[in-house]
């Protein structure tokens, strides 16, 4: 990788080579001062893409559901690509087997891409925002993006997506679940999968109470779907009403002020990815392998040496 | 807060008072320069307790698992604190409502405390180490972690813990999305919660051929362990279990190594901690709203400007 320049690189990747793709992913995903170039190259053609986000628990059936709206997407004329934040995705398999593109008949030109939500620290993979820009720049103009949902990790889809669907099967107390981990508010479209099951309907009455007793701002009224994923049932209406809040962002300017966080929170991430990997270095120089023994053995606190340092950042 | 000196506080925490407990670990999960010297102060009577991270997905019983092990570790005299880093946990009423005590009969003296895990990156909670040094000063020398169990989340708990249960429960795939999510390898004893459904056999014994296939390291053989939360079944094993694994890593030495993984991880934190906050003022510095405005609007690309700030920080 490192002896092709990434011009030539961003060159075929705006030309929608599969290779060239892979590869220059993979760059944004590495720590490589070339990845930075690469994205300053492609910028220029980027920004464009309707990115769906696609959110809920392990389980929730949300693979199923992303892999049954490709032909949908597809028959209306988006270029279609799928990241997979989750690592529990059966599309996952990608991170560690490297990319795998589907050719399905019905399926043709989707892009299937799984990205690692490694880092020491969790919370959605740093990279996503950088691989978004490499699929625009190839020309992709719809990009879902799934996502496991738990905690930190699901607010998350919001900073990356245009449209935040969330998954929800009929099982006691999801609900609850769901605005407890602070998932509730963020979503724009509420999906009931496994709807043949007993409560689902129900559910989606909870649902509607929560979201009545949340206050949802005004302007865009969230509508909860039932869907079977497997058979495809429901999921039409899914793609409608994701096109219908497309149009309601646009009429409504909301996608203007969405693309201001998003751009926030990416070059927030590349500048915290480089100060995390300082982080790990400077612990280690502050604190040697024989430090940190004399720590554990309690003969040394290592707490006035942090705040000396912090002092020495301007920081208390 | 500020007003108490925090050698004042240790003092009160160190006598057992709840309320100094409790404002101690604000404190520490504050960004105030106090909390360090709170923590350096608190030291010396750290680093002895028994750490038990109680981990896995939403929903599968975690919290009533815990709330079962109680009695049976107070009964071993125990002095038992819980921390909650599961947004979802019903304990995490407290991360909104305050600290709240439970003065059961059986549950005298036990201290419950969550955690919110916050920060801009999700992940464990970085305040758990802290969180935990202010209740090992208060004379608690067993710990149980509950927390949410997805992704990098439930790797972390690792770096916290020294036991770490695994709760899953008898649904199709769930062994699949544990492997996937990269938690079977970190756990040592694995718990099939609501053995009273079906196929909680069929699951321990697909565990058991995963671990096999994984390949464990010798020395510990971790077991699988089926419990009825609600109505108590299996708790006892699991305790005695849990006690197992204890005498087993000071017999073997892992304990120390995981003290030093441990140790490295909460300064690493606290390092990065300081570091996030810097990234955030950072970005806010180099990218000023109406320069977000252009470089969404595509007029200003923002690589080059982030390419010369990490060249300056020594980056590339």
């Amino acid at each position: 990788m490192a002896t092709l320049p990434t011009d030539a690189l961003v060159a075929s990747v705006r030309a929608g080579q599969v290779r060239a793709i892979a590869r220059a992913i993979t760059l944004v995903e590495s720590s490589l001062p070339e990845r930075l170039r690469l994205l300053e190259q492609a910028f220029p053609h980027t920004g464009h893409a309707f990115k769906v986000g696609i959110t809920g628990a392990p389980g929730a059936g949300k693979s199923t559901l992303t892999y049954q709206l490709l032909p949908h997407l597809i028959a209306l004329g988006y270029r279609v690509a799928v990241l997979a934040v989750d690592p529990t995705s059966p599309f996952s398999g990608g991170a560690i087997l490297g990319d795998r593109i589907r050719f399905d008949e019905a399926l043709q030109g989707v892009y299937i891409r799984s990205l690692a939500s490694r880092g020491s620290v969790g919370g959605l993979s740093r990279a996503v925002p950088s691989a978004i820009r490499v699929l625009e720049s190839a020309g992709f103009n719809l990009i879902l993006i799934e996502t496991v949902g738990a905690g930190q990790l699901q607010v998350d889809v919001r900073y990356v997506a245009d449209t935040v669907v969330l998954v929800l099967v009929p099982e006691a107390g999801d609900v609850i679940q769901a605005m407890k981990a602070g998932i509730i508010e963020i979503a724009d479209l509420y999906v009931v999968n496994k709807a043949d099951r007993e409560g689902a309907k129900r559910m989606r009455l909870d649902l509607r109470n929560a979201l009545e007793l949340g206050g949802k701002p005004k302007g865009w009224n969230p509508p909860i779907l039932l869907t079977e994923a497997p058979n495809g049932k429901g999921v039409e209406e899914l793609v409608q009403h994701i096109q219908e809040h497309h149009r309601y962002q646009h009429d409504s300017g909301e996608w203007e002020l969405r693309r201001l966080q998003q751009t926030e929170w990416e070059l927030q991430s590349l500048v915290h990815d480089t100060l995390e990997r300082q982080a790990r270095d400077l612990t280690r120089t502050l604190f040697a392998p024989e430090t940190l023994q004399q720590i554990v053995q309690g003969a040394v606190n290592p707490f006035p040496l942090l705040s000396e340092w912090l002092r020495s950042q301007g920081n208390g």
